[in-house]
């Protein structure tokens, strides 16, 4: 594996990862009603970081590959609707728009996954963890936004 | 060109084109004191339209061409750091976080456009928009920090 083609997905994700950063969940998220299934709090940078760690092995993997051009897309994406997320979500407090979100950021991740599977078996299971973790976190974005009916958006532009 | 590659690629900008849409401008930037260079507003949405179409024409030209590895991993690197800056920016009010941001957005183009001109020399030309639009708008975040000391950020998770 190239190191250099690896750090440089890994510095892609940290964009993603800056968002969870800098938009923090804080006391409001404590008071959203949440499903009982919602994971504990710890898993969500365990699992996004290692999730990171993956996806860029994985890209660093395709990368060296003829015909990834589909796989390549599909990372950009993903990360593109991963790094939005996160302000639209706990930035905005705009549940449904996340929601939207969720649609392109899924079918990355999903066709990213099944591009690299037929490029690189290795590089197909890296992407198994972010497509179930993707699901999960979908999921509990519609339960969130159907639980809490009464939340007013922030309107930066207001402020 | 493979026009469905074309549409990932510009699928990705769209998350960037979502953050300018949902994080609005409004009347706060009009308070900000601004260099006397500053590019007129309705001049930012056609720059970055034509910006997203030249870079996912770009992409898609060079993702099925062997040795794209640096040219992908740049392209997926600065749709992330784009997407971030305009939360940063907009929904934060964070001007020195929205200029640290603004380093790896300009490095991963920089990177993009050299990597594309070693590919494939249309694809290195679309880029150089790009490479001029964001040094603009880095000196513009710069210049509008300098200028506007007293700015309060926004705290999503106080609010």
């Amino acid at each position: 594996m190239d190191y250099y083609l690896f750090g440089i997905f890994l510095l892609a994700c940290g964009a993603a990862a800056a968002t969870g950063a800098v938009f923090q969940p804080g006391r409001w998220y404590e008071t959203l009603e949440k499903p009982p299934w919602t994971p504990p709090n710890w898993m969500f940078p365990l699992a996004w970081t290692t999730i990171y760690l993956l996806i860029s092995f994985a890209g660093a993997r395709v990368a060296v590959l003829e015909g990834n051009a589909y796989a390549m897309a599909f990372w950009a994406s993903q990360a593109a609707f991963s790094t939005l997320w996160t302000p639209i979500f706990f930035g905005l407090r705009r549940m449904k728009g996340a929601l939207l979100v969720m649609v392109p950021l899924w079918l990355s991740v999903a066709g990213c996954t099944l591009a690299n599977f037929q490029l690189d078996f290795l590089a197909g299971l890296a992407f198994l963890p972010y497509m179930a973790w993707v699901t999960v976190a979908a999921a509990l974005n519609a339960s969130v936004w159907r639980l809490n009916p009464g939340v007013k958006p922030i309107v930066p532009a207001d402020l």
